[in-house]
C-alpha cells in the first residue's frame, strides 16, 4: 500500500459519493495531487464581509496580497474593485502589468488608477504637488465608491459586470497607506473613511514602509510584510511577471 | 464622456499623443481614476524568471501573495501551477474555496493539492503519519514538475491549457515551508530542490510561522508576513471569501 492510499482515505469527512470519487482519483494517481472540479463563478453576496484589513512594510507582497484577496473573493462570486492611489515600478501602464489583464479575465473584478506610473520626482520632491493632487483624487473617488456601496444591498449578489458605482463587496485601496505616509493625503481622512464605511463593505488598504499607527484602533487585521532578503538589495530591478 | 474613455489612452513619459490625451482626460475627470485597456492574454515566455521566493510568518498573506503572484504572471501569458502541500481552514474542498474557481477562470493557471482539508489531528498529533505521507507525495510531485520544467524551453511560450507535466514558468509550492516546519518533510529536500531547479524556473514556497533558515542562502527573496493585529485573536473564524 502506497502513501497515496492512505491519503485517499481521510480525504473527506462527510462520506458523500463525491468524496468517494475524489478519493478514488487520488488513489489512482500515485505521486500526484488532485485538482478539485471548478465551478463557474455565479454572482453571490458574502455572508461575513465587513472588516478593515491593512498591509504595510518594506517587503514584497502588499499589492500582491491585495490581488490574491480579490481573486479569492471574485472566485466566490463577490464584486471586487481595486483602486490604486499611486503606482511605481514601471514608466507606463500599457501592456506591462500582468495584473490588469488577469483582473479583466476574472468576472466581477474591476480596476482603476489615479496615480502616476513610476514614482517620479520622489527622490527630489519635484512632483509632490502633482502626486498629492492624484492621491486626493483617489480619496475623493474612494468616498464615491464607499457611498455607492452604502446605497447597495451588500448582502445580495451584485452584477459581476456592473459599474463599481453600483456598489462592490470588497474595495481594495492599493498604496493608500503609502500616500498617507508621504503626506499626500491626510491620515485622518483614511481613519474617517474606515470608521464611517458601510458595515458590510470589506475594505483593504495597502502600502508604505511605516506602521499606519493611526489605523491600529479602527482596522481589524493589520499585517506587516517584512523584508528578510530581497534581490533589489543586490541591484535586481523589478521584473515583468513578478513585480508587475 | 466617462472616465472609461480615458482608459483607452495611457500615461506615458515618452511624450506620445496618447500620453497627452490621458493627462487631459485625467484632468477632466476630477476625483475619478482611469482604467487601462485590457488585452487578451496571449502565451508568452518570461524574460527574467528564475528566482526562488519564500513567504513565511504568523500573519495573513502567504497563500494570498502566492495567488497574487500567479495572477500577475498569467496576466503576462506565462504558465503557472499551484501545488498545495497541505491546507487548513475548511473541512472539504468542494465548492468552498474561491481560489479554485478563480484559478480555473484564468488562462494558464492550474492547481492541485495533495493535502488534507483541515489540519486534522495537528493538536494531538494523531494524524501526523498521514500528513507526512501526503507532504512526501507533494515533494515527489514537485520533483516531477521541476523535472518537466527542466525538459521544457522556459524562454518560450507554453500552451496555456497544457498539462503542468509539459512544463511551467512559475511553480507555487504552497505550505511547503509549513510541511518542513512540522517535520513532515526534510528541509534538506527543499534545499536540494531549490539548488537543483532549472535556471529559468521561478519557484515560490510559502507557509509556516518559523523562519526557514535552511533556505536563506539559496533563496533570492524571503519575506516575513508578520501579524500586527488579527481578528482570529478575538475569536473570529476564517471567513469565506477572505481566508478561503
Amino acid at each position: 500500500m502506497s502513501e497515496r492510499d492512505g491519503a485517499a482515505e481521510g480525504a473527506n469527512r462527510d462520506g458523500s459519493a463525491e468524496d468517494d470519487d475524489r478519493a478514488d482519483r487520488l488513489a489512482n494517481t500515485p505521486g500526484k495531487g488532485i485538482t478539485p472540479e471548478a465551478a463557474d463563478v455565479e454572482p453571490a453576496g458574502p455572508e461575513e464581509f465587513g472588516l478593515v484589513q491593512a498591509w504595510w512594510g518594506g517587503g514584497k507582497g502588499k499589492t500582491t496580497a491585495a490581488l490574491g484577496l480579490g481573486m479569492r473573493a471574485v472566485g466566490h462570486g463577490y464584486r471586487v474593485h481595486l483602486l490604486q492611489f499611486m503606482k511605481g515600478g514601471t514608466a507606463s501602464v500599457e501592456a506591462v502589468r500582468g495584473e490588469y489583464n488577469a483582473i479583466a479575465a476574472l468576472p466581477g473584478f474591476s480596476y482603476e488608477t489615479t496615480g502616476h506610473f513610476g514614482w517620479h520626482g520622489f527622490l527630489d520632491g519635484s512632483d509632490d504637488d502633482e502626486h498629492a493632487a492624484r492621491a486626493e483624487a483617489a480619496l475623493a473617488r474612494t468616498r464615491e465608491l464607499v457611498d455607492a456601496a452604502g446605497a447597495a444591498d451588500l448582502d445580495a449578489p451584485l452584477p459581476l459586470e456592473g459599474d463599481p458605482e453600483d456598489g462592490v463587496h470588497l474595495l481594495l485601496l492599493d498604496e493608500a497607506l503609502y500616500a498617507a505616509n508621504r503626506d499626500l493625503i491626510d491620515p485622518d481622512d483614511l481613519v474617517d473613511l474606515v470608521e464611517n464605511k458601510p458595515d458590510r463593505l470589506e475594505l483593504v488598504l495597502t502600502g508604505g514602509h511605516e506602521s499606519p499607527d493611526y489605523l491600529l484602533d479602527s482596522a481589524d487585521l493589520v499585517t506587516e510584510v517584512r523584508k528578510v532578503k530581497h534581490p533589489f538589495d543586490e541591484g535586481q530591478r523589478a521584473r515583468k511577471g513578478a513585480e508587475y
